[in-house]
């Protein structure tokens, strides 16, 4: 099968939208939208490196999809479409390579997305991917890192640390009864779109958390020339992680693990401290929980306490090692 | 040097426009411009495959811009900016990474492109990139590859053949004197941006010549459900591949080759027979020789003649095995 038959069969059905001109053409064609900017954002996998040979194709997927949609959601832009690269490996048979559409095609139907064009070659390395994903906001309104103050509370989304803990589980490094829920949450992120108006109303900057939380949120001082006070007992949890937690030997130690290990796609920001009430409310009332974990300094240091005593914070581990 | 070290130091220099937000946040921002629509593009290479191991890096980052600028070009759209991704392989190391930068940035002030943002991220593999490109486009006039109508004469921009033989002269296939000037234009096409104007006062359909004339012209006509014939001895040759053809022995086959080599980056088009001697004065006034080289017929056929000759066609070597 050539690379027309191919994409006639996988990618064709997925671009029925104007824009996509039914893969027939060199380009796809965005009307302007009055009074939106285009937000756009780009992420690349690779087979072995941002995904396991054996994780299922439609996952692998609907996860590149996923990590993209979740920077859509940090910025408070709304899902548009995307341009998809993919370079073919041997070991993809037409199989997983159908199961590779069929999981773009699900999310492409959850997240009311459209597929505009694209690229496939092959290759003799292994898979990677590559997603352009186009969301709007209305002119100007885009949630930048920049805009933190000194004196915002710092707040994320949902629970920290099931995708450190769901990568430990999907390379089996992590047993028990909460295993199997835990690698679904690292396969299968939930961008947090639902948070986009409470963003836009009253953040002053966020960030989705795919480096760590606590990496993340330096991004957004550093952006602002800022520093940062985090308290790793205000870290939401969940169940799962709660549980992890409980029997590990050094809990400020474990809770560094969970602020620092990356993979949970949800959403950092930072809020003026007369607002955070009625951001929690607004972000309440959309389904999400945000829950403040620390405070944005005028001085560049970060500074991260457990229950008040001093955090020891090795640098390195934040992936990011310049000021 | 960890990933943010490495983007500081190779792309920030490159981005520098406001859209870019000096690569510090999650995204990019392209502010709607009234009246156009932006028109989008990707392609994707890959090291052995798309370019060869010891190609050197800055001529493979200008390629990976032009070819995308090529498929502009073809749709009469100016360029704007672009997104992209890195697959980093271990054997590039920092020389070769920076040599990669510095060709993006040759050519960014070359055709005043903008880069926006992007991913990178390492492989095992074989080195790969993507980039999406944009461009602008006043609303509604994107010249498509749908447009075209039976009866319309068929042109071709520049020359056509130094793309094939410039890959075998790239290989060491090709020896002669013209070798390195044929291996120079296939590392390093030359998009047709200066026919913007032309195609979008008198192209019905257009495409860039990529996969090979005859497969490209093919696919306009596909995309209308027209037919083709186009004339071998009508095909613009440069001189030195009129050198090569001189030394062949069967002329119509060497035509053929050249006809379906690919990789030249002209541009092929469809204009109404009583435009094109405008069009053709029009596109030698902004420097592009254009080359009425077939017809666009009813019947769904193609056929290729050469001096009047029907020319046998293996149907494979168009890149098209479907009606």
């Amino acid at each position: 099968m050539d690379e027309f038959d191919s994409i006639a069969r996988l990618f064709r059905p997925l671009a029925t939208s104007p824009e996509a001109l039914g893969l027939m053409d060199d380009a796809a064609v965005l009307a302007a939208r009055p009074g939106y900017d285009l937000v756009v954002t780009a992420d690349a996998i690779v087979e072995g490196i941002h995904f396991l040979p054996d994780d299922p194709a439609d996952l692998v997927a609907r996860k590149l999809l996923r990590v993209n949609l979740s920077d859509l959601a940090a910025k408070a832009a709304e899902p548009y479409g995307y341009m998809l690269t993919v370079a073919w490996s041997p070991a993809w048979d037409e199989a997983r390579r159908s199961a590779f559409a069929r999981g773009l095609g699900e999310d492409q139907a959850a997240y009311r997305l459209k597929l505009f064009g694209g690229d496939t070659v092959s290759t003799p390395g292994p898979m990677s991917a590559s997603v352009t994903m186009f969301g709007w906001v209305e002119s100007g309104r885009m949630v930048k890192r920049s805009g933190a103050r000194a004196g915002d509370l710092l707040l994320v989304s949902g629970t920290i640390g099931d995708g450190y803990l769901g990568l430990k589980a999907a390379r089996g490094e992590f047993a028990g009864p909460d295993a199997a829920l835990l690698a679904d949450r690292y396969r299968l992120p939930q961008p947090r779109l639902a948070l986009r108006n409470a963003l836009k109303a009253y953040a002053t900057a966020a960030a989705d958390v795919s480096d760590g939380l606590l990496a993340d949120a330096l991004h957004i001082c550093r952006a602002n020339g800022l520093g940062l006070e985090v308290e790793l007992g205000d870290l939401p949890v969940s169940v799962a992680a709660a549980n992890w937690l409980a029997v590990q030997g050094d809990r400020t130690d474990a809770l560094m693990d969970l602020a620092t290990g990356g993979d949970d796609y949800e959403v950092v920001c930072t809020v003026h401290p007369d607002c955070v009430s009625d951001f929690i409310g607004f972000a309440h009332e959309h389904g999400v929980e945000m829950m403040p974990v620390g405070r944005v300094t005028a001085h560049r240091n970060i500074s991260v306490s457990h229950w008040g005593e001093a955090a020891c914070i090795e640098i390195d581990r934040l992936g990011w090692r310049h000021g």
